[in-house]
């Protein structure tokens, strides 16, 4: 079964804006076995748009539109489809009644132009839409091809605004669509690691997850993070949940303790899951990532139960006063080496009293020339790590930009945590 | 003149993966002169690829394509735009040199497979790629329609990775297009405002800039923030300047001191700026976002010269400890008041000799039954700001989830940190 999508408005052929709905329709799509051949993107011009859907309709089962449902002359989508499908529009009584409703409790006049909004494909049934004005359209139909033939389609009409188009497609389409398809059973299932090159990942993956011809294997990488994706289709749940099942376990013998999640946790909370297990708590002192850590590990909820806080020990004098560094220490080794490192995690951890401290010092760039650190490469970073029993440090080179350099250094320093909590 | 792109890969009919090289492609395409018309998203399908180009040359004069053009079986791009236009494939004798030399610098032995990125078009120039081995090409040509009519058509060939494709758009792309096109005089201006609703905006300077026609609009809205974009061409760079300066100037005086910056800085920047002008230090102390407002100020380069760092007081006892915070007044008050907002603002203050101490305490939810804060409204927020004169604090009431709490109380911080400075 093939589906294509259509975007709709001229806002997304600029520089600033882009159709992502499309993604959160692939997925959706996917699940149900339907695969997307096609994406195109639409300005708010009746003549590429009708173009647009007479190919689509040539090659696709399933056409999705997404946007052009508004209320103002921009708004297109409808009259295109129906134009394309030599169909004609009516007014539907009950979309109008919910129109009307929706401006009532909104204490607002309902502007004429809005009544577009309830103009109705013929044969097309409503969809609709519980946080805006434009209802979607569902509507099964038959066309003719140049050769004659007939072939079933698909047309389904979609609000622009994701906020719309998702709680659309999740209450209306996809129950729809599930009724109208062939019943599927899928499993999924993601393993994630930290800081290895995806090549490498791939060349000590590839050749188990070839084996596994059923399985479809996705590797995605982007912030120090490789992604492992599963997914597998088959006549039961539970052999589609055994297949993937048997494909990661024998990815998680190979990659071992590379893998810091095989349920889809973030590194953040597996550490601050790890912290909660063993009943510890954690302060952070940061330098050159200038609160980053702390702000990744207090993204998640109810952090505060593990994480006490910390410092952000930018300036010299701040982790003399906060941590308690010897000024001559700084002096003699430089803020950016391992004696300091080891200096600002035993002090963050002695001032807290948490049972962990963590430190991070580096160089983030850009090169100061001349600056205090102009001896040491961009990229440079020191982590330490002080515990009841000992203190570790850990020299890393990053490289990369001033983001680059600071994401990194997070990532490894939560490592280094999740290591140590093993 | 009109533009069409065609992003080719299948990876980008996944719901992992998004086409984004043609935003960089339309800005470079816009500030040309040139509209994009269509984009399209393929497969790497031979079939689906041959149809989007010959769709795109009928109706567009200029065609770029990205992606494709990797040395696998599955890059398919240079094959079917010869196909597409009946042209042959020959191999470059220069671009096979390139290859070899590229696999020598690496030390590496050149797979048979790469001599495929040497094929070029019949009458295309070869685009060098200084970031990989796919060069691009350029071919100008005329096609025959179906009414017999010729047209002039330019097709660009790029490869996909974002690094590759933009070093080729700037260094040999749009030199030739401005060689081809008319000369274009065009002058940009961007406005930036925090945490006005954007139809407040909209409202207020909607009857500003309709009235220059002749200016390019647009509002971009997201992160706490609002931009407008200025964009105006004409025969001279100068009337350019001016008419986008008079338009600018209008809507600086309607929206006042609501708007941070008007050439385009960040607002972290601004403040960083403002406090290096003033010759003054910060230091922050952050509870409910977690270290997220140091972070922000330290992303920018050379942010150490004004910002010392400070304290992420997530547990009340580091409230007490680092900031001097009275544990009686937390018990009275409770850790999200203005009392302890104002006490946190004084004690970084104190704790750093900072020139100003910054703070934030509040509920980013989500909200714990019975938990310590439990009469409080998710959203509830207190900032702050201590200098040499006084400490004045703020209540804040921010709707959204914790994500979004946090982000607006670091963007109500910098704004209170602006008002301050000016």
């Amino acid at each position: 079964m093939l589906a294509e999508i259509i975007a709709v408005g001229s806002e997304m052929l600029t520089p600033h804006r882009q159709d992502t709905n499309s993604l959160f329709l692939t997925a959706g799509l996917n699940d149900l076995g339907v695969e997307v051949g096609f994406k195109t993107i639409v300005g708010d011009n009746p003549r590429h748009l009708i173009e647009a859907i007479h190919n689509a309709l040539r090659r696709a089962d399933i056409l999705i539109l997404s946007g052009g449902l508004g209320p103002t002359e921009d708004d297109l989508t409808r009259e295109c489809v129906a134009e394309s499908l030599h169909l004609d529009l009516h007014t539907d009584a009950d979309a109008v009644l919910a129109l009307q409703a929706r401006f009532r409790a909104r204490r607002m006049e309902m502007p004429p132009n809005n009544l577009k909004q309830a103009q109705v494909l013929e044969g097309a049934e409503i969809l609709p839409n519980p946080n805006g004005s434009a209802p979607g359209q569902w509507l099964e139909t038959v066309i003719r091809t140049a050769d004659a033939q007939t072939h079933r389609r698909l047309v389904i009409l979609l609000p622009g605004p994701p906020k719309e188009m998702k709680a659309i497609f999740a209450a209306q389409v996809q129950p729809r669509l599930e009724q109208l398809l062939p019943p599927r059973f899928l499993a999924r299932r993601i393993l994630r690691m930290a800081l290895i090159p995806e090549s490498s990942v791939d060349a000590r993956t590839a050749p188990i997850y070839r084996r596994f011809t059923d399985v479809e294997t996705t590797i995605l990488a982007g912030h120090g993070e490789i992604q492992l994706h599963f997914l597998c289709t088959k006549d039961t749940q539970e052999q589609a949940e055994d297949r993937v099942d048997q494909l990661a376990e024998l990815i998680e013998h190979e990659m071992g303790d590379d893998i810091f999640s095989s349920d889809g946790e973030s590194l953040e909370e597996i550490v601050l899951l790890m912290l909660g297990l063993r009943g510890l708590s954690l302060a952070t002192a940061e330098s050159c990532t200038g609160g980053m850590l702390a702000e990744r590990l207090t993204a998640i909820p109810n952090a505060s139960r593990n994480f006490l806080g910390g410092a952000i020990v930018y300036s010299n004098d701040l982790k003399v006063s906060i941590c308690k560094v010897p000024a001559k220490l700084i002096q003699q080794k430089g803020a950016v080496s391992p004696e300091v490192a080891r200096a600002l995690a035993e002090g963050i951890r002695e001032r807290t009293k948490a049972a962990i401290g963590i430190s991070i010092t580096g160089i983030a760039g850009p090169a100061i020339p001349d600056g205090p650190d102009s001896g040491k490469p961009v990229g440079l970073v020191y982590i330490g790590l002080a515990d009841a029993e000992d203190t570790q440090v850990k020299q890393f080179i990053i490289l990369g930009d001033r983001d680059r350099v600071r994401l990194w250094a997070t990532m490894h320093a939560l490592e280094m945590l999740r290591h140590t909590l093993q």
